[in-house]
């Protein structure tokens, strides 16, 4: 409250200072001086009492119902495509937790117009039968949120949104089937989602047979729109497999012959690791908030154990320049202590976060997968090192296709991912396409209209990895424009550009080279009869002649 | 699930159907064959049991404070102004309710570097005390989300997340004072938000003396930058006085003068009604959820009550289409059932919905309005005739001021608003804005480079009122691309347009013209002179035929 008007406000009593939920009612406010309003239009006029009767809680569930456009839903094409790619993620997420090379079925089938079952069939784990309802038939209900990894999912919504849209759409609930071991049963259940209270109501919950020996299959029926090309399921599919050589999908659509990507690699990718946050990319409130419930008894100790790269030295450095007690009870600072400690952060040095927590594609993997994948004339990929933005590790990957059969007068492709998961919607919102953009590929020998992709047989690849992508929406489209974000995308991108230029340099002297080549042998059997005619050489001495000729003629082309 | 693999599940045994959650642990899975991954790096292997032991309920206000880009709060310009918009929504709303002329102060005090102090103060209702907490408190909390109605907020979430970036900067509570009536005390709270349970903390609660008789101040401290400009606190300001023309507003600014922007009508809009949705614009789950929530004992009575434009004969049609009898009992109705019904309402003819419910600004108004606060040379503003998206009604209305003062060199400048908001961020994505590149001003005698905004001194001033604003995300930045709202602005921006080439036209005949007089008024002396030297003419003779010729000329000029 400003100096100015807190002059007018005095306390009159100390009340309770508890909330009293349960109160009585309030008394009916006098009415205020009512404005003028047409007569012919005049409602029943409300006050504080009449406006309070009608506020309520709203559910999480009732909140993205109506606003599922938030969460990819915008549309029947869009939703199929969201629905397919939350379950694809959780799949792969789990597989890779548990160590398994991960073996997906994706089906797609028409059940009548604008209506399709998806279903996505994993090898993974399987999920214990007591948390299927909630994972499925809850919002925000997962265990993903609170971890610093690198991981696809990290809500805990997207597979339940996709069965709130499926349910709204068709009335249908999500079918899962589910096994944890070649010896357990396989559990099968109809989820579908109390939208009033965001809890899971269960239609079915039955012990079946089920030939895999452990995995989960989530299928559901929704209003959709199927179709091929940009933005489809088909290339979603697609790039999927590329950003994941080591998973093997079988993709069944609609009238068509399944399609088969197989894995590149056998070997599992790096283990992601799970980290602290790091203390510069921290909040005040989130400070307050870890110190208020760490299990650690000192100041000291919590600064260790809940954030990254706190040494012993580093946590007294900070309660030091803070004037923090380093071994008082951290649940007892008060929030100006805590904003001292807060403070005293920035001024400290502290290591930048560890890293090892990503796993990237890798280069090799990257160059395999993009060889198998692109029909072109040059591939390239650059791994960059780790950096951090806002205290979170990320790590960009970069791969270039150029020639062969792409088109050559068309804008390059682009394909982003993150996580290894393909964006799809929203590039030109995209911190990966404003760095495409920000590059200059005029000096890598590309044509660029001013503020637009290079043009020509080229396919850009870009791989953001990191324990928190900052996308834009919670649709996960786009990645937001965070500057050390954009950087390490445009070092990536500069140096593939100078490979491809590189080549395309060596390409254009050599067909240089070739076109001169056939021009002398064109010419110069012609040139040696002249010769032959004006200085009456013998034929052995023209031939040798033209032959001296041919010989410096190259040699000069080789030089130039 | 797909007809392929079904085959390979069968039921083995009826389990229960209800949802044991408080069941016995699963037995541990049997471990799936692992795949190889290099020993070094092997971490401790997850299975379905230790994933299952890391599943937890996410708050939404943990959700959000992660999220926070979601809500318009991603960095600290941004911040404030979002903090200030959410507060003003609330007092526009709450004064309009109760049919009083707003009457806001709003201020900005620099607290220390980066972090202000924000205040807005109203004298509107008031609120009553019990429900203070939850208001400020907890996210999802309101009165506006299961209204169709046009107003300024929707979902019961700005202003509770405002408070909580300011808890999450500043450590610091929300701080309310509100009185519902002149007999009524003041109560002045301080709360805070617990995050992990979405539910307000409560560290102040009296009664104090304030000099208003109803009304409520919201004031918070945050960090923030406060810069002055695009997209600044000020120019949100200014635009609200612009599409709220019944409102005065005074703004203190940080080391400004006070700007009092003051009231253009003493009356009130034309109030905004609470509808029922329209038939035409629900899904099949909202339609099964009304079914089993209506208060109503028939079928025919629950259509026609819960729904806009559902007369007798309309719910007798949609009945018998669908094969379902219309005294039924609503809440027996089977999914099938409700498909049926579901796919009988598009056969039958229902009227549009009723749009008395939208409150515009009005074309006069808003032309008043205009011409106060943008000096020009030419206004004029359109009111297009309500119409309607997925059952949805929405209003247009436009203003276009041109010349005077304004940047002649410059693209036009664009005010969005919606539902008397301004909109400030993500033009690009608008609707509002790919309809204005949309329209053709060269037929305005504009200039328009490609897939661009005008050129030229212009403001172009948009309104979109509607019961339910399609925002393309969660802070409210944008309208999403509608084809029927995108065809109704271009329309009004075709009739603005013509009127503005109308001007232009005249202004340059007038100018022509001027040019000609001037040109005549130069040379026709030189001319007489010429003439009577020639023809040996009389001065008298000389002078009139330069006025007979001045004469021709300048009706010739008229003319064309």
């Amino acid at each position: 409250m400003s100096a100015k008007k807190a002059a007018t406000i005095r306390s009159t009593s100390q009340q309770s200072s508890l909330f009293d939920a349960g109160g009585e009612p309030e008394p009916a406010a006098e009415p205020a001086a009512p404005a003028r309003r047409p007569a012919a239009m005049r409602p029943v006029r409300e006050d504080a009492t009449s406006m309070a009767a009608r506020q309520r809680e709203i559910s999480v569930s009732e909140f993205f119902t109506k606003n599922r456009h938030l969460l990819g839903f915008d549309n029947p094409q869009k939703a199929i495509l969201t629905a397919i790619k939350e379950a694809v993620d959780n799949s792969l997420d789990a597989c890779e937790e548990a160590e398994i090379l991960p073996d997906l079925r994706i089906e797609v089938v028409e059940t009548a117009e604008n209506r399709y079952r998806i279903a996505v069939e994993d090898n993974g784990p399987g999920i214990v039968r007591k948390q299927v309802p909630k994972i499925f038939g809850q919002l925000l209900y997962g265990s993903k949120f609170h971890r610093l990894k690198q991981q696809r999912g990290q809500q805990g919504i997207g597979i339940s949104a996709a069965g709130m849209y499926a349910q709204l759409t068709t009335g249908q609930p999500v079918e899962i089937v589910s096994k944890t071991g070649p010896k357990q049963p396989a559990h099968l259940f109809h989820i579908s989602l109390d939208t009033r209270a965001n809890a899971p109501l269960i239609s079915r919950d039955d012990t079946v047979d089920w030939d895999r020996s452990h995995g989960t299959r989530v299928s559901m029926e929704l209003e959709a729109t199927y179709k091929k090309g940009r933005r489809s399921v088909d290339e979603y599919v697609a790039h999927t497999a590329l950003a994941n050589p080591h998973a093997r999908i079988e993709f069944v659509a609609p009238k068509d012959e399944p399609v088969v990507y197989e894995r590149v690699t056998h070997d599992l990718p790096r283990e992601a690791r799970e980290i602290q946050p790091h203390p510069y990319g921290i909040e005040l409130g989130m400070l307050i908030q870890r110190m208020k419930e760490t299990s650690q008894r000192t100041v000291r100790a919590a600064l260790m154990s809940d954030f990254s790269r706190v040494s012993l030295t580093v946590a007294e450095q900070i309660c030091d320049i803070a004037g923090v007690r380093p071994d008082g009870n951290p649940k007892r600072l008060t929030t100006p202590q805590v904003e001292l400690l807060f403070r005293a952060i920035p001024k400290v040095k502290i290591m930048a976060p560890p890293t090892a927590c990503l796993s990237p594609i890798g280069g090799e993997l990257l160059q395999r997968g993009l060889e198998r994948r692109i029909t072109a004339d040059f591939h390239t990929t650059v791994e960059r090192p780790p950096a951090v933005y806002r205290g979170n590790p990320f790590l960009v990957e970069v791969g270039v296709a150029f020639g062969g059969g792409l088109a050559a007068d068309e804008p390059a492709e682009l394909y982003r991912f993150a996580n290894r998961v393909p964006l799809q919607y929203q590039q030109s919102a995209c911190a990966i396409a404003k760095s495409v953009i920000a590059t200059d590929w005029k000096n890598y020998g590309l044509q660029q209209p001013r503020g637009a992709m290079p043009v020509g047989p080229l396919v850009v690849f870009v791989h953001v990895a990191s324990v928190w992508v900052p996308f834009t929406s919670e649709s996960k489209e786009a990645i937001a424009s965070y500057p050390e974000i954009v950087r390490e995308i445009r070092l990536a991108l500069m140096e593939a550009g100078r490979r491809l230029g590189g080549f395309l340099r060596t390409r254009r002297r050599e067909l240089d080279a070739a076109r001169k080549k056939a021009y002398i042998e064109q010419y110069l059997p012609h040139i040696g009869d002249a010769l032959q005619a004006i200085l009456g050489m013998s034929d052995a001495r023209r031939n040798e002649t033209v032959e001296n000729l041919k010989g410096i003629l190259e040699r000069g082309r080789a030089r130039g």
